[in-house]
């Protein structure tokens, strides 16, 4: 007997049919002797309609405190519903089935409204019922803060809140039903030979996650890191019946034990992103703290910023790039241009949104030298210019023009060998 | 400056134009001075469209209390969603405000999940936050129960709600706006002469509200006597910049005090219900303890009586009927023909779901003898046939064939001058 949660998205949960099926799905496992914990999210669609009624009354381009504090309460609701509708499926299932929301627990969080982060988790009514043999039902995407304020921890959140709440409760695996049936090589649109991983190190899922495999949402995998629960991501789809026994060793296992198999694949993945737009600072003076006097008005601005380079200077003139999500790109530009760009006496400021970048990822590259050069290699050999380079540990990205996007990863997908199975 | 409780009901709450519509009217009653504390409904349609999907996945006929917890779980979230829109719109009017749930107050009630009763509500947070300045939007219909769970007081429960937080507060008066500009001496539709009251007594509107004047949930009412609240019904199509004088002396007042224009009025309105069925037990032996005898079972099987009637005994036998919900009518048949009837020894059982109930309000009934058979006179110059009759200290109901409603309406509303004015 373990104990098991499972966390089930919007889609999953999108009409009564589909919870019913989640909730045979669920019963199938607490009658193969597992202590079932489940975290829905809201029916899929509810959140954004919840949240377009309240953007249609709220002030013109206000964000205070109360705003966001109001728009958590309305937004919670959508859980809310979820948990009952669903322990209510199960009821019908014939089992025992409790739900509860984020403050019933509680789920303790600060008081960021909109994007909270969980302080504690008190599990002891969670535990009670699951002793008494209970399928317990909890809301995922909410808490609530000291001045018991209903919170949420943001778009996704619900990920978080089943892996956090997995921790609590030392789950023995935390299960995400989701729309795909595990995490790829790479987008298996732009590779047709893409392959399932069936185990992936937390760390590389990391980089997967924050480089645009939207599959998790990051920080629920930084949880899973930080308390090592044991991450499974599978498809929702499968039929609710099949084999039990089959379903728990699908999807692809995020695992923090990097096993013989891991240390085999050099590169497990290749990400990729489009999201991002480059600035650059021509002819900036090349003296201590010049970056700091860019990128400080950049973060003032709530500007992020991913990729930075700066070139050796010449003449005691230096290049100074970095990117940013294309959502922020005008007013970087601006910014640059109005401000920091006279403020260091730069030359002159450009920028390009028609960019992407494209990652490898392994776990293995710490131990393997050459891995970057063999990736520079294969995107020398299609004609690819790259734009930027950045490295770490585990993941090596590079910025290139955004039409070569599709050729940059089906060559490094080839070059790396990822069509070919893992163990093989 | 007055400490002032509004209600809205969910017709006022329906769309985002007329939640901030509601807004609008709140902030003209904040900015005149007062302390404001509003009780919104769930949007129109939404409290049945939760309970819709709900219903669909119930176990079939079930009703447990995990079942009923969870309807609450699912239903409060109606209420909830509104408070916060209601606070944003009042944010967007310039306004300070903030919303609560039933539980954040809290509002604490019994665990009678679906029908919970208030216990008790600590008015500590919401007092600070009107000293502050701030509007309070509170979610009505719903409460927490000892083990934190999440109840709902019923239908129309937010009435209540209103009723309740304005007793806890002692509040100058608590106004309901609703889709009626008040209470009315019968029904307009019927008797186009009908009148709109300025005042009417507590008494008198809980007989009104029992009767089927659907105004106001008759627990609202009993709180409001019990609590002595003064209670406003007024319209909430009025514009919402109409003048807050005129606005405050409109609808009716619900009050406490038996003032001398109330004393003028024998009676002060026609109520009138075609709700009911009549069920009789013919030649029933008259001898102690038969009434509960026949009423006992009917009890058991919940089936809720209204007037009963039992007439002087002829050789040892009697008959004995009584009136129930037409929705239990079958119920109640069956129950009398294959239980109660042989074990009473009845000799037939007769039913008729043809009737209706008309009935004589007024408080000043008390002190004026020859109300009732004026009643009786009036129906009978109409030729109508008086098949039952009911009274208590403020009210005289008759209930006749369902086809001399209208005319029994009509004819009761001239006999006591309900067309003329009250003061004239």
């Amino acid at each position: 007997m373990a104990l098991i949660v499972h966390k089930y998205g919007g889609t999953s949960m999108g009409s009564t049919d589909r919870i019913r099926n989640v909730a045979k799905r669920v019963a199938k496992w607490a009658r193969a002797g597992h202590q079932m914990v489940v975290v829905p999210s809201a029916m899929s669609g509810e959140t954004n309609r919840l949240l377009g009624l309240a953007k249609e009354l709220s002030p013109a381009g206000a964000s205070t405190p109360e705003l966001m504090r109001e728009l958590d309460m309305i937004a919670a609701t959508g859980e809310q519903v979820s948990v009952g509708l669903l322990a209510i499926a199960l009821q019908a299932e014939g089992l025992e089935a409790v739900s509860y929301t984020g403050w019933q627990v509680p789920v303790q969080t600060d008081s960021s409204h909109t994007k909270a982060r969980i302080e504690s988790i008190d599990d002891a009514r969670v535990r009670a019922d699951l002793a008494a043999g209970k399928v317990v039902v909890i809301a995922g995407f909410q808490g609530v803060d000291e001045e018991q304020n209903i919170t949420t921890l943001g778009r996704g959140g619900s990920d978080t809140s089943a892996v956090a709440i997995a921790a609590a409760m030392k789950a023995d695996e935390c299960l995400i039903y989701t729309d795909v049936d595990g995490v790829y090589t790479t987008d298996p649109r732009i590779v047709p030979e893409a392959r399932r991983l069936h185990t992936i190190s937390f760390e590389e899922m990391l980089e997967m996650a924050s480089l645009g495999s939207k599959i998790l949402q990051i920080r629920s995998v930084e949880f899973a890191g930080k308390y090592r629960v044991p991450l499974r991501v599978l498809s929702s789809f499968t039929p609710w019946d099949i084999d039990i026994n089959e379903e728990a060793k699908s999807g692809t296992l995020i695992s923090f034990e990097e096993d013989e198999k891991m240390e085999q694949a050099v590169v497990s993945g290749i990400a990729f992103n489009r999201d991002e737009a480059k600035v650059t600072l021509l002819g900036v003076p090349d003296k201590p703290g010049i970056a700091f006097q860019i990128l400080g008005p950049v973060a003032d601005a709530n500007i992020d910023v991913d990729v930075i380079i700066q070139n050796v200077s010449q003449d005691g003139k230096t290049d100074f790039s970095f990117t940013v999500h294309r959502n922020d790109y005008a007013r970087a530009i601006e910014l640059l241009e109005k401000t920091v760009g006279p403020a260091v006496q730069a030359a002159k400021v450009l920028g390009d949104q028609r960019i992407c970048k494209v990652s490898i990822v392994g776990i293995g590259m710490r131990s393997h030298v050459g891995v970057a050069s063999k990736m520079f290699r294969a995107l020398s050999e299609e004609g690819i210019n790259i734009q930027m380079i950045s490295t770490s540990e585990i993941k090596t990205s590079v910025v290139i023009d955004e039409k070569y996007m599709e050729l940059a990863v089906r060559a490094l997908h080839k070059a790396f060998d990822l069509d070919q199975d893992q163990a093989a």
